[in-house]
Parts: structure tokens; sequence; C-alpha cells
């Protein structure tokens, strides 16, 4: 009998310096660093350069580094109008974000570029750094065009985080919001071996080029099974604060017994549970505790009071009625929640999740050139044998 | 000491009915045929209802599926901007065709749609037959605009395969053109998990849609470990026999001379040697017969023949200089000669093993819907541990 891997679940693909998920700690690393530890303290430009380089950078790497982000992160007109075609024909975001990066080689001349490893690592760095910085000008520029209005040009004055906020909002951030913002970007940034990043790694395992492999692994983080739905779990907390506010009853106890008829019905509950973690994901913390700092400064603290109420009752409700299984809070309900009080619309928060990620898969990217062996498994077939073709059919 | 597995080479990753590839003993199952049985003789619409339904079509059915390709493959003014951006830009055609293909959704309302296991299977096919539809006419638009002339509207009397070569050459192929062509694409159609193929299915894992699959799977086949580059092969030829008719000398010894060359400098051979195949490939024996009969009806057999005594020469120095190695004639060596003979530039070698493997790769994205499974392998981390980060740095 062969033994077939469905889903590669226990099968580890290869060695990586970037993240450790332990999900039976509950514990995530980067680059090195705690989550806890770096996620709150670092700059964006500090988690790239770690994740390409293994170190932190100096204060004159990172100025470098942002400079190079500045420079390379306009998109041509070109892209522009295609993003502007999707945006008339209703694409998703997603599927508009996939459509403009496939489109980004169109004003440069090498980005798709093949023979990865016959390149030279500092231009692949550069390819790295250009997909990286056209992130979130396409999703500011297809946030925008849903809205009718016109897209904005990039704020010289502002590094990549505060200047994608800007591109989104046509204001310049409070200096809070960019701070929350880098948090989750920084959080969700690499998480080891998951089905984008292994796109990614399978991609360029062929040699083929950087766009390409960014673009398939932005198709699968589109996927329901991936990508996680994170607009559910605060539309939740939303409409349980509403049935509180119209009978009456206090939201945990409405919370509860929600929770009761889901788990009758069989119901999934959205933000709870994840596949690796066994216990609270260490990301709902960071993320948690972000979202406490900002509205702290900023006001909004009873939503946040809230969907602690509701996480309370949910974890209870499942603790009592399925004691066998870990189901905490996961990295969805606090990701809805900061990004819903920066005023991202839900539609937004794969495409905000994909401009945290892309740094992590072209850091694999470049992982898998020095490795360069092709990802290629086998296959058990069990269909017919020796059929014939009809003669003169 | 966990063990790793390297490109996945060993691992067993899925069932397919698709396709059955038997390295040991050179043999090539298609949906329950010999390649040999298969290729020559089915239409390519044959190929494709086998990949979808395990049987053959009727002969209506046949005629409904042709119908159904017809009528979904022409692409939108929004497709056809991207692509005269891309080819003005200089992109290469495999760029420009992923380009392309990723905007395919623009037109339609539902190519895009998420959740793919949400879907009926019908609906499923439906997005997987505009796919395949669509490929030859973005590659001939594309082959046009780099001659600097308009594409070509589809000729609604032609089939897939005999309006593919008119949007090529603007000339309606003959009988013996179509024919040589399906063989090529029945040949090259499916070839059990390879890297492309496989990119496909991971992205479909996630639930996502078809066309995020596909692209990404495009990205995966343009890598050089994958896609291969059958025009090297023959330039070897050409080259070999200009060096001949320059020296007067047979073009057996010259071929033997400059083998002797290349295994000195420790140089491969393209064309010959598979990753997989440890006897002759069976699609070069098939590809070779299609292209003795193509050359039989339409004349220019000289370059068979002289293609003929560059392999046996190869072969024969192979065998005398790496005894121990099986390096046989692999695919791309009568891919380039049939694809040549055809009037297809090389250029277009690699996007026309798109234009058939466009059909492999859905089937197994229609597999994978039904496997239903994240494809997610883990993976080793060997970086640091425990950094701090600087205080108000």
């Amino acid at each position: 009998m062969t033994r077939i891997a469905h889903g590669l679940a226990d099968i580890v693909i290869a060695e990586t310096r970037l993240s450790r998920v332990d999900g039976e700690a509950g514990e995530l690393v980067i680059g090195g660093f705690a989550l806890e530890e770096l996620a709150p303290k670092a700059e964006f430009e500090d988690t790239l350069f770690l994740l390409f380089h293994d170190r932190l950078p100096s204060a004159l790497e990172r100025r470098r580094l942002s400079g190079t982000l500045k420079a390379t992160r306009d998109i041509s007109p070109a892209t522009l109008a295609v993003l502007r075609a999707a945006v008339t024909s209703q694409a998703e975001p997603m599927d508009a974000l996939r459509m403009g990066l496939a489109t980004l080689g169109l004003a440069e001349d090498d980005l798709h570029k093949t023979e990865l490893q016959a390149e030279p690592a500092e231009a692949n760095q550069r390819r790295a750094l250009r997909l990286v910085a056209a992130l979130p000008v396409l999703v500011g520029a297809i946030h925008r065009l849903r809205q009718g209005l016109e897209p904005l040009p990039s704020d010289p004055e502002l590094d990549h985080v505060a200047n994608y906020l800007y591109l989104l909002t046509g204001e310049r951030p409070s200096p809070e919001s960019t701070r929350a913002l880098t948090t989750y970007l920084n959080t969700t940034v690499d998480h080891g071996m998951n089905a984008s990043t292994f796109t990614a790694r399978v991609v360029a395992s062929t040699r083929s080029d950087m766009a390409s492999a960014i673009v398939a692994a932005l198709g699968a983080l589109k996927g329901p099974l991936h990508g996680g739905a994170p607009g559910p779990a605060l539309d939740m907390v939303f409409a349980l604060q509403r049935e509180a506010e119209a009978s009456g009853r206090p939201l945990a106890r409405v919370a509860e017994a929600w929770v009761h008829d889901q788990v009758d019905k069989g119901e999934r509950i959205m933000g709870f549970g994840h596949r690796v973690y066994r216990v609270r994901d260490p990301r709902a913390d960071v993320l948690g505790e972000a979202a406490a700092v900002l509205f702290a400064k900023t006001g909004g603290s009873e939503l946040y009071e809230q969907a602690l109420v509701v996480e309370d009752a949910v974890l209870r409700v499942l603790a009592e009625r399925k004691p066998g299984r870990v189901l905490q809070t996961n990295v969805e309900f606090y990701t809805a929640l900061l990004l819903h009080s920066l005023g991202l619309p839900s539609a937004l928060f794969t495409p905000t999740f994909a401009v945290a990620r892309v740094a992590g898969w072209t850091a694999h990217v470049l992982e898998q050139i020095e490795e360069d062996r092709l990802i290629r498994p086998r296959v058990l077939y069990t269909g017919g044998t020796d059929r014939r073709f009809p003669s003169a059919a």
C-alpha cells in the first residue's frame, strides 16, 4: 500500500530561518525574536530587513531601505488602467489586486526576468522590494476606485505604513494609527510554511521569476481555507451587541446563548480555533494589546470592551460544551477589531494581510533560491488501464 | 534529527485518475489510454473530455464541447489592452500570457468567484473550459502584437486547435498541420504531478478560484527547471548542420565531435535526459512519429533526417562516455522539431506547452476540489532564538 501524505501535514519540506510556529506552546518566533518582543516595537522596515538579512538594520540601513521602498512604490498608468477595468467589472479587491500585481512588470525591464538562480542576490532582493513596496499602493488605488474616487499619489514624506493609510484615507495618519497598523503588519508578516508561502516556494523552485511566485501566492491567500475571514468575527460582535441593545439583556448573556445555539447546530464560531495552535494564538495577544493601546489614545474603547465580553463568553461556553477540544481565540478576531478601528472596511482585511505577508513570501523565495531544488511530489494513479481508442470514431 | 523531504521527490501527495508516469518502463498513461494509443488518434476535444469525465465523448458530446470552447474563447478589450501594454514593454511571451490570463475575469461575472468547493461541479467545469478556450487566443494575440500586427478574431468555423494555428498565421491550416499540433497537445496535456500542476493544486486546496490556480501554475511552468527549453535542442541541430556544411564533413561526424567536446567541458546536452524517465521518454516517440507523418505529407523532411542523425550521434557518444547513466532523448528534442515544422518560432514553444497543459491543470484542480484538503507542509526552523529588541533604537 502506497502511503499518501494528504495535505502534507506531517512532511517537513525545508529549513528556514524566517519564522518558527510552535502550535503546542502557542509561540511564534520571527527572525529570532519572540513575536511579542518584535511586533510592538519594530518599524515595518526593521522587520523587512530582518527577514532579508537575519538581523536588524542600523539607523542608516533603515533609512536606506525606506528610501528604496519610496523610490519604487509607484505603479504605472498601464497597471492603473488594469485596476480601473477590474473595479469597473465588479472584481473583488483580492482579484483586482492579483490582476494589478500580475501586470507590475509592465514598467520594469527586469521584474519578470527569468532564471532567479542566475541573478545576483542583490537583483533578486531589489525585485522583492519592488513588490513589497507596490502592494499597498495597489490596494490603496483599488480602495479609492471602488469608492468612485481617483487614486492618490503617494506622499513622499510618508514611510511605507503611514503612506498606506494615507492612500486609503487621503489624510496623514496619527502616530498611534501608524503604530497600530505597523504592529499588525509585523505580527502577520510570516508564519512558517503556510499554503501561500508554500505556493511561492514551489513556483520559485522551478527558477521562475519573483513576480510569478508572488502572484501565485496571492492566489492561494485568497482561498477561504487560508487567508481566513476576519470580517465575520467582527460581524458576530456587532450582531450580538445589536441583539443585546434590542433585548435589553446583558451582552455576555446574549453571547452565551448564541454560542450554545451555534454548538447545537454544529456551526463553527468565526475567530476561534486554528489548524496549528493548540493553545491561544500568540498573535491574538499582540493584536489585542495593540488595539487596547490604540483605543486608549484615540477613544472608541467601547467596541474593544464588547469584543472582550464576547470573547470571554465564547471561550466559557466552548470550554463547557467542547471539553475535549482546544478552541482558543485566533488571529482573525483581533485582526478584525484592530483593522476596523483603523477605519478599514472588511473588504480590505485580506488585501491588508497580503501587504504584510508579501514580505514573508519574498523572503521565502530568496531562501528557496538558495535551496535551488525543484519541488515536485509524486502522485498515485488510480485510473483506468489499457483502454483502446475506437477505430474511425 | 528531523527528516527533511527536500523537493518532495519521494512523497506521494494524492491519488489521480488523470495520468500515470512510469519512468522505469518509459510509459505514460493518460486517462486510461497508453499515450501512443491516444495522442495520434484523438481530437483535442476528446482528450479534454476524457480528463474531465474519465471517458471519451460521444460524437454529440464532442460537438457540444467544441461549441462551448468556441463560444467562450474570445477575450475582452481590457485583456487585449493588457497584452498590448505588455508587448509594448518588451515583456516575454510567457509574462505577457500570465498578465493577460490574470485579467481574464474582467469580462466575466464569476470566473474568479471564490469558494471552489461551494460551487456546483458544472460551474467549476465551465470556468475551467473558459480558461482552456482562451489560452490559445491569448497566445495568438501576443504573437501578432509582437510582430507589429493586429490580433485576428477567431474563425468561427475552426475548432480549438485549427483556430490556434489560424490566429498565429492568419491562414487556415492544412489538415496535416492541425493533426500534428493536436498530437502534440494530446501528448503534453498531462504528466503526473509536475511542479506547475502541483502549484495549481496547492492554490486550489485553499478553496481559492480556478483562475488563481491556473495563473499560479503558469508562473511555475515558466521556470527553466520545469517548462524546459525546447528551443536550444533545435538550435543545436541547426548549428551542427551549418558546421557540417561549412566544413564539408558529414553531419554525424560533426555531431559526434561536438558531443565529445560538451562532455569534456561537463556541459549538458539540451534535449537529452529527464528527471523521471530512466529510459526513452515515450513522448519523444509519439512526437517523432507525428513529425515524420507531417513531413511525409508536406515536405521538409530534410530537417527531420538531420535531427535523426544528430540524435543518433548524441546517443552513441553519451552511451560511450557515460556508460553508467541513462541519457535518452526527451520530449524537448521532438517538440522543437515538430513545432518548428508547424511554423512556430521558439518563443512560442513554452506558451504552446501551456495551451496543452492548461487542460491538465484544470482537470487536477477539479480533482483537488473533490479532495478538499488544505496542502500545507511543515518547515524546520534553524534561525536565531531569544533575540532582544534594542530599547529606544
